[in-house]
Protein backbone atom coordinates (compact mmCIF):
# COMPACT_ATOMS: atom_id res chain seq x y z
CA UNK A 1 0.00 0.00 0.00
CA UNK A 2 1.04 3.43 -0.83
CA UNK A 3 -0.25 6.17 1.91
CA UNK A 4 0.79 9.92 0.91
CA UNK A 5 -0.87 13.41 2.30
CA UNK A 6 -1.55 15.34 -0.58
CA UNK A 7 0.33 18.16 0.96
CA UNK A 8 3.55 16.65 0.57
CA UNK A 9 3.16 15.41 -2.70
CA UNK A 10 5.09 17.58 -5.50
CA UNK A 11 3.35 20.28 -7.34
CA UNK A 12 3.92 21.45 -11.40
CA UNK A 13 3.05 24.41 -13.25
CA UNK A 14 0.64 23.11 -15.90
CA UNK A 15 2.56 25.41 -18.52
CA UNK A 16 0.40 23.80 -21.73
CA UNK A 17 -0.64 26.59 -24.13
CA UNK A 18 -3.76 27.97 -23.29
CA UNK A 19 -3.06 27.06 -19.62
CA UNK A 20 -2.89 29.65 -16.91
CA UNK A 21 -2.29 29.77 -13.42
CA UNK A 22 -2.86 26.13 -12.71
CA UNK A 23 -1.03 23.52 -10.48
CA UNK A 24 -1.54 19.97 -10.55
CA UNK A 25 -0.21 17.17 -8.73
CA UNK A 26 0.24 12.78 -9.56
CA UNK A 27 -1.42 11.78 -6.20
CA UNK A 28 -1.13 8.00 -7.95
CA UNK A 29 -0.22 6.15 -10.85
CA UNK A 30 -1.62 3.28 -9.06
CA UNK A 31 -0.97 -0.33 -11.37
CA UNK A 32 -0.85 1.30 -14.47
CA UNK A 33 -4.43 1.10 -15.35
CA UNK A 34 -5.45 4.70 -14.52
CA UNK A 35 -3.84 8.26 -13.22
CA UNK A 36 -5.46 10.05 -10.29
CA UNK A 37 -4.33 13.58 -10.62
CA UNK A 38 -5.07 16.66 -8.45
CA UNK A 39 -5.35 20.04 -10.06
CA UNK A 40 -5.20 23.63 -8.39
CA UNK A 41 -6.75 26.33 -10.59
CA UNK A 42 -6.22 29.86 -9.00
CA UNK A 43 -7.54 33.06 -9.30
CA UNK A 44 -8.65 34.02 -12.66
CA UNK A 45 -7.02 30.77 -14.00
CA UNK A 46 -7.92 27.89 -16.54
CA UNK A 47 -6.88 25.03 -18.56
CA UNK A 48 -6.75 25.16 -21.85
CA UNK A 49 -9.67 24.52 -23.91
CA UNK A 50 -9.47 21.42 -25.38
CA UNK A 51 -10.30 17.62 -26.81
CA UNK A 52 -8.34 14.47 -26.82
CA UNK A 53 -9.17 10.72 -27.65
CA UNK A 54 -9.27 9.75 -23.69
CA UNK A 55 -11.99 10.18 -21.45
CA UNK A 56 -12.37 12.30 -17.89
CA UNK A 57 -13.79 11.26 -14.79
CA UNK A 58 -13.43 14.42 -12.12
CA UNK A 59 -15.04 15.23 -8.73
CA UNK A 60 -14.65 19.05 -7.37
CA UNK A 61 -13.06 19.27 -3.96
CA UNK A 62 -13.07 22.35 -2.81
CA UNK A 63 -14.19 25.90 -4.32
CA UNK A 64 -16.37 27.16 -6.99
CA UNK A 65 -15.39 26.97 -10.94
CA UNK A 66 -17.10 26.99 -14.46
CA UNK A 67 -16.56 24.24 -16.56
CA UNK A 68 -17.01 24.92 -20.36
CA UNK A 69 -18.82 21.75 -22.39
CA UNK A 70 -19.01 22.44 -25.81
CA UNK A 71 -19.15 26.30 -25.68
CA UNK A 72 -21.62 26.36 -22.77
CA UNK A 73 -20.23 27.62 -19.67
CA UNK A 74 -21.50 25.44 -16.64
CA UNK A 75 -21.46 26.14 -12.30
CA UNK A 76 -19.69 23.66 -10.52
CA UNK A 77 -18.62 23.20 -6.86
CA UNK A 78 -17.51 21.12 -3.83
CA UNK A 79 -19.25 18.02 -4.41
CA UNK A 80 -19.67 17.61 -8.58
CA UNK A 81 -18.95 14.91 -10.11
CA UNK A 82 -18.57 15.79 -14.16
CA UNK A 83 -17.58 12.92 -17.00
CA UNK A 84 -16.30 14.12 -19.88
CA UNK A 85 -16.52 12.22 -22.86
CA UNK A 86 -13.60 11.34 -25.26
CA UNK A 87 -13.13 13.80 -28.00
CA UNK A 88 -15.17 16.60 -26.52
CA UNK A 89 -13.71 19.95 -25.53
CA UNK A 90 -13.96 21.05 -22.37
CA UNK A 91 -12.48 23.68 -20.28
CA UNK A 92 -12.44 24.42 -16.15
CA UNK A 93 -12.17 28.28 -15.60
CA UNK A 94 -12.03 29.66 -11.94
CA UNK A 95 -13.72 32.93 -11.71
CA UNK A 96 -13.83 33.00 -8.06
CA UNK A 97 -11.13 34.62 -5.44
CA UNK A 98 -11.00 31.05 -4.04
CA UNK A 99 -8.95 28.38 -5.35
CA UNK A 100 -10.88 25.78 -7.30
CA UNK A 101 -9.96 22.30 -6.99
CA UNK A 102 -10.50 19.22 -8.51
CA UNK A 103 -9.54 15.41 -8.72
CA UNK A 104 -9.03 14.34 -12.37
CA UNK A 105 -8.91 10.51 -13.62
CA UNK A 106 -7.43 9.42 -16.62
CA UNK A 107 -6.51 6.30 -18.50
CA UNK A 108 -2.90 5.71 -18.89
CA UNK A 109 -3.25 5.33 -22.66
CA UNK A 110 -3.81 9.45 -22.39
CA UNK A 111 -0.89 10.96 -23.52
CA UNK A 112 -1.97 14.58 -24.20
CA UNK A 113 -2.74 15.57 -20.50
CA UNK A 114 -0.22 16.47 -17.78
CA UNK A 115 1.10 13.33 -16.27
CA UNK B 1 -20.64 15.82 -20.76
CA UNK B 2 -22.45 14.70 -17.53
CA UNK B 3 -22.33 17.21 -14.40
CA UNK B 4 -23.98 15.85 -11.38
CA UNK B 5 -24.01 17.13 -7.57
CA UNK B 6 -22.96 13.63 -5.45
CA UNK B 7 -25.94 15.00 -3.45
CA UNK B 8 -28.76 13.61 -6.49
CA UNK B 9 -26.93 10.71 -6.65
CA UNK B 10 -28.24 7.46 -5.37
CA UNK B 11 -26.93 5.60 -2.25
CA UNK B 12 -26.63 2.25 -1.71
CA UNK B 13 -26.10 0.60 1.60
CA UNK B 14 -22.66 -2.05 1.14
CA UNK B 15 -24.52 -5.05 2.50
CA UNK B 16 -21.20 -7.32 1.76
CA UNK B 17 -20.03 -9.73 4.85
CA UNK B 18 -18.14 -7.74 7.06
CA UNK B 19 -18.82 -4.76 6.34
CA UNK B 20 -20.52 -2.29 8.85
CA UNK B 21 -22.16 1.12 8.62
CA UNK B 22 -21.13 1.68 4.99
CA UNK B 23 -22.98 3.25 2.18
CA UNK B 24 -21.84 3.85 -1.25
CA UNK B 25 -22.41 6.01 -4.80
CA UNK B 26 -21.21 5.36 -7.73
CA UNK B 27 -20.42 8.91 -9.33
CA UNK B 28 -19.17 7.81 -13.06
CA UNK B 29 -18.87 4.41 -14.76
CA UNK B 30 -17.01 6.88 -17.26
CA UNK B 31 -16.29 5.36 -21.05
CA UNK B 32 -16.35 1.90 -19.22
CA UNK B 33 -12.46 1.62 -18.52
CA UNK B 34 -12.93 3.11 -14.65
CA UNK B 35 -15.54 3.13 -12.22
CA UNK B 36 -15.02 6.63 -9.83
CA UNK B 37 -17.14 5.48 -6.56
CA UNK B 38 -17.19 7.44 -3.15
CA UNK B 39 -17.87 5.42 0.08
CA UNK B 40 -19.62 7.31 3.57
CA UNK B 41 -18.76 4.84 6.32
CA UNK B 42 -20.56 6.04 9.62
CA UNK B 43 -19.87 6.15 13.76
CA UNK B 44 -17.75 2.66 14.11
CA UNK B 45 -18.58 1.42 10.62
CA UNK B 46 -15.82 -0.24 8.44
CA UNK B 47 -15.67 -1.59 4.74
CA UNK B 48 -14.40 -5.40 4.64
CA UNK B 49 -11.25 -6.73 5.49
CA UNK B 50 -10.71 -8.30 1.76
CA UNK B 51 -8.10 -8.48 -1.17
CA UNK B 52 -8.81 -8.93 -5.11
CA UNK B 53 -6.82 -9.20 -7.90
CA UNK B 54 -7.92 -5.57 -9.13
CA UNK B 55 -6.02 -2.44 -7.56
CA UNK B 56 -7.63 0.73 -5.83
CA UNK B 57 -6.80 4.34 -5.81
CA UNK B 58 -8.71 6.81 -3.13
CA UNK B 59 -8.66 9.85 -1.79
CA UNK B 60 -10.34 11.13 1.67
CA UNK B 61 -13.08 13.55 1.35
CA UNK B 62 -13.84 14.13 4.83
CA UNK B 63 -12.93 13.12 8.20
CA UNK B 64 -10.10 10.80 9.79
CA UNK B 65 -10.01 6.80 9.36
CA UNK B 66 -8.02 4.18 9.82
CA UNK B 67 -6.95 1.83 6.97
CA UNK B 68 -5.79 -1.13 7.91
CA UNK B 69 -2.96 -2.37 5.72
CA UNK B 70 -1.51 -5.91 6.06
CA UNK B 71 -2.63 -5.87 9.91
CA UNK B 72 -1.34 -2.41 10.38
CA UNK B 73 -3.82 0.33 11.27
CA UNK B 74 -2.90 3.64 9.66
CA UNK B 75 -4.74 6.63 10.33
CA UNK B 76 -6.06 8.96 7.17
CA UNK B 77 -7.58 11.69 7.26
CA UNK B 78 -8.90 14.48 4.34
CA UNK B 79 -6.13 14.93 1.77
CA UNK B 80 -4.74 11.45 1.89
CA UNK B 81 -4.08 9.38 -1.28
CA UNK B 82 -4.06 5.89 -0.90
CA UNK B 83 -2.57 3.17 -3.15
CA UNK B 84 -3.73 -0.50 -2.81
CA UNK B 85 -2.01 -2.82 -5.06
CA UNK B 86 -3.85 -5.83 -6.43
CA UNK B 87 -3.86 -8.89 -4.15
CA UNK B 88 -3.40 -6.79 -0.88
CA UNK B 89 -5.75 -7.53 1.88
CA UNK B 90 -7.22 -3.90 3.31
CA UNK B 91 -10.03 -2.03 5.33
CA UNK B 92 -11.35 1.25 6.03
CA UNK B 93 -12.34 1.91 9.76
CA UNK B 94 -14.15 4.95 10.97
CA UNK B 95 -13.66 4.88 14.92
CA UNK B 96 -14.36 8.99 14.56
CA UNK B 97 -17.95 9.99 15.49
CA UNK B 98 -18.23 11.84 12.70
CA UNK B 99 -18.69 10.32 8.94
CA UNK B 100 -15.46 9.04 7.02
CA UNK B 101 -15.84 9.57 3.29
CA UNK B 102 -13.63 9.09 0.69
CA UNK B 103 -13.86 8.48 -3.47
CA UNK B 104 -12.16 4.86 -4.55
CA UNK B 105 -11.79 4.47 -8.52
CA UNK B 106 -11.35 0.93 -9.64
CA UNK B 107 -10.68 -0.62 -13.03
CA UNK B 108 -13.86 -1.75 -14.26
CA UNK B 109 -12.56 -5.44 -14.73
CA UNK B 110 -13.19 -5.54 -10.62
CA UNK B 111 -16.16 -7.57 -10.25
CA UNK B 112 -15.58 -7.95 -6.75
CA UNK B 113 -16.24 -4.96 -5.60
CA UNK B 114 -19.45 -2.53 -5.10
CA UNK B 115 -20.41 -1.06 -8.55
Amino acid sequence: MEIKKQNEIEEKVVDMEGAKNVRMQILTKGAGNFIMRRFIVGKDGYTPLHKHEWEHEAFILKGKGIVVDEGKEIEVEQGTVIYVEPNKEHQFINKSEEPFEFICVIPSQDKSCPR
